[in-house]
C-alpha cells in the first residue's frame, strides 16, 4: 500500500512515517519544509511545497492508495488571531483538493481533526463521539467544517473517510515554538534553564496522549475499512497543574532546578476541561494506548535534552 | 429601535421589512439590488451593494441596534456547484462583518440559518435542535460554520446572537427562477402555462413555512433577550407529491388545467424527509404559526396570478 503524508513533516506525522515504515507500506510526505530535527528518511519519496497550491498535492497524490491529511496552516493559540486566514489557508485548500482527488481512486483519506476543539465546553467528561459539536475557536469551527465536507464527499462522490479527533499529542520531536503543546513548550525551556509560565491558574484539564500512541492509531485508521469519526487520546484527563508537577519531579531527578512556573491570565477560548471517551477506537479499530504520562514525560525530556545538548 | 436588514430585498427580507414598520421600527435595508415585485417601500432606507465589501456594511450598519442577517449569495441548490465560492462568499463576508462591528454596541444579531440543511439526514422526525447537525451539502455546512462563529463571537466578545434555522418558506414575492422553492417555481410555471417537472418520485418531505410567519418569528427573535439556536418551520410535513396535488386543486378552482408534473431523477443531496420540532420557539419565543398550507397555497396563486396578468 503506498500512502501520501499530508504535513509528514510535522510532529505527528514523522512519527507517523515511521509507522507506516515499519508496517512495510510505501510512504511519500507532502510538507512545507523537511523535518526540524532528523535528517530525510530513507526510504521516504518527499514533495515540498504549499498545500494551497492544489496542483502539486495532488501530483504528490498521484499513484498512491490512500492519503493521511494531518497539515493545518494555524494551530489552536493562533487561529483566532486571523479566521479569514484559518479559512483560507485550511479550509478552502481542503475543498479544492477533494475536488481534484475525485478521478483518483482511493482507498481511505485520513483526516486529523481536534478532539480538544471540535466540542466546545464540553456538556460532560469523558466526551464521546456523539457530543455537540459547539467549538468555541476558530481552529475548531474549521476542522468542523472540514469534517461535514468530508461526510459530503463520501455521501456524494464515495470517498471513504476517517475523521480522527486528537487531544493533546506530546513526545519526542514536538517543537518549541510556545504555541503548540505545553508539555514541549515547558521541557524545552527547562532544559535551556529559560522560565516557564502557564495560562490560568493551572486547573485546565487536558486529554494528553503520545504521539506514538496516536501515530499507531492514524495507522489502524488508514487499514479498517470504517469511516466515520473518531475519538483519539488517553482517555485520561490531567490537569496543568499536575503535569507541571509530574515534570518538576522528572527534571529535578536528572539535576535540573525545581519548576515554579508564572501564571498569566486565562484565555477565554480555553475550554476549562477536555477527556475523550476512547472506548469507539478501543472497540472497532483494536487500538489501545500504551505509554502512560509519566513514562512518556521521562522519554519527552530525555529527547529534549538529548537536542540542546547536541 | 433601528434594525438594519442584511438581504432584506429578498423574498423573506421583503415581508420582514413588513413587520418591522408595522411594529413600528426603524429599517434600513442592506442589499445588492431593489426589491423585484413592489417599488421601494416608504420610510425604508434603503443601501445598495455586495455584501463582500464590508466596508458597505459596516457603514449601512451605523447607528442600528440591532441586525437580521438574511443574505446569501448561494440556495441549496447551487451551493454545491462551488463550495469555494460559498465558503468565499457567505462565510468570509460574516467573518469580516462580524470583525468590523466589534466596535458597535449591537443589541442583537439575528441570523437566518437553515433547518433543512444543517441537520443532514435527520435520525427521526421532527427534528429538535438538538439534533446533530451533519449537512450533507456545501449550503448547510457553511450555514453550521456561520453558526459556530457567531457562538465564538458571543462568548470572545459578547455579540447577542440569536441563530433561525428556517425549513421552506413559501408565499406571494417568491421568485420563480426555479432554483428556490418547489411552491413558487410550480405555481409561476402554471400560471404561464408551461410544465412542470419534480426531482424523484415526489415522496421526500418538507416543513413549508409561510413566509409572513416567518417573519413574525424574525421580528419576535429581534425582541426577545434569549440567544442561541430556534427552528423555524410550521412543524408540518408534506411531501412533494402532495403539495403537488393541493396546487393542482387550487389552480383547477380558478380554471386552470390538472397538472401532470413530469419526474426528474432525484438528487443525492436531497434528504429525504425534513420536519422541524418547533416547540423551542413556541414556548420560549411565544411564536405560533397561524397560515397553514392550503390558505397560503390560495393566497399565493392568487398573487402569482396578479403578477402574471399585470
Amino acid at each position: 500500500m503506498k500512502v501520501l503524508l499530508v504535513g509528514g513533516c510535522g510532529f505527528i506525522g514523522s512519527h507517523v512515517v515511521d509507522r507506516l515504515l515499519t508496517a512495510g507500506m510505501s510512504v511519500r510526505v507532502f510538507d512545507r519544509r523537511p523535518e526540524p530535527f532528523r535528517p530525510p528518511v530513507e526510504k521516504v519519496d518527499y514533495s515540498f511545497g504549499d498545500m494551497r497550491d492544489t496542483s502539486l498535492v495532488y501530483e504528490a497524490a498521484a499513484d498512491v492508495d490512500a492519503i493521511i491529511h494531518m497539515a493545518s496552516m494555524t494551530v489552536p493559540t493562533t487561529a483566532n488571531l486571523d479566521p479569514v486566514e484559518d479559512v483560507t489557508g485550511n479550509l478552502i485548500s481542503m475543498l479544492r483538493l477533494l475536488a481534484a482527488l475525485r478521478d483518483r481512486p482511493l482507498r481511505k483519506f485520513v483526516f486529523l481533526s481536534s478532539g480538544g476543539t471540535v466540542y466546545g465546553i464540553p456538556e460532560s467528561v469523558p466526551i464521546m463521539e456523539t457530543h455537540p459539536l459547539r467549538p468555541i475557536n476558530s481552529y475548531g469551527i474549521v476542522k468542523v467544517a472540514i469534517e461535514n465536507y468530508l461526510h459530503m464527499e463520501q455521501h456524494l462522490h464515495g470517498l471513504p473517510s476517517l475523521v480522527l479527533r486528537a487531544s493533546n499529542p506530546y513526545g519526542p520531536r514536538q517543537g518549541h515554538a510556545g504555541v503548540q503543546g505545553v508539555i514541549g513548550t515547558h521541557l524545552w525551556r527547562i532544559a535551556q534553564n529559560q522560565p516557564t509560565e502557564i495560562w490560568g491558574d493551572g486547573s485546565v484539564v487536558r486529554d494528553f496522549i503520545h504521539v506514538r500512541d496516536l501515530a499507531a492509531l492514524c495507522c489502524d485508521a488508514l487499514l479498517s475499512d470504517l469511516t466515520g469519526c473518531f475519538n483519539a487520546g488517553s482517555g485520561q484527563g490531567a490537569s496543568i497543574s499536575e503535569v507541571v508537577a509530574e515534570i518538576g519531579s522528572v527534571v529535578r531527578a536528572s539535576g535540573f532546578a525545581e519548576v515554579k512556573p508564572t501564571h498569566k491570565p486565562g484565555r477565554n477560548y480555553d475550554v476549562p476541561r477536555v477527556v475523550l471517551d476512547i472506548s469507539k477506537a478501543k472497540k472497532l479499530l483494536g487500538w489501545e494506548p500504551q505509554i502512560d504520562l509519566a513514562e512518556g514525560l521521562e522519554e519527552t525530556w530525555t529527547w529534549v535534552l538529548s537536542q540542546v545538548t547536541d
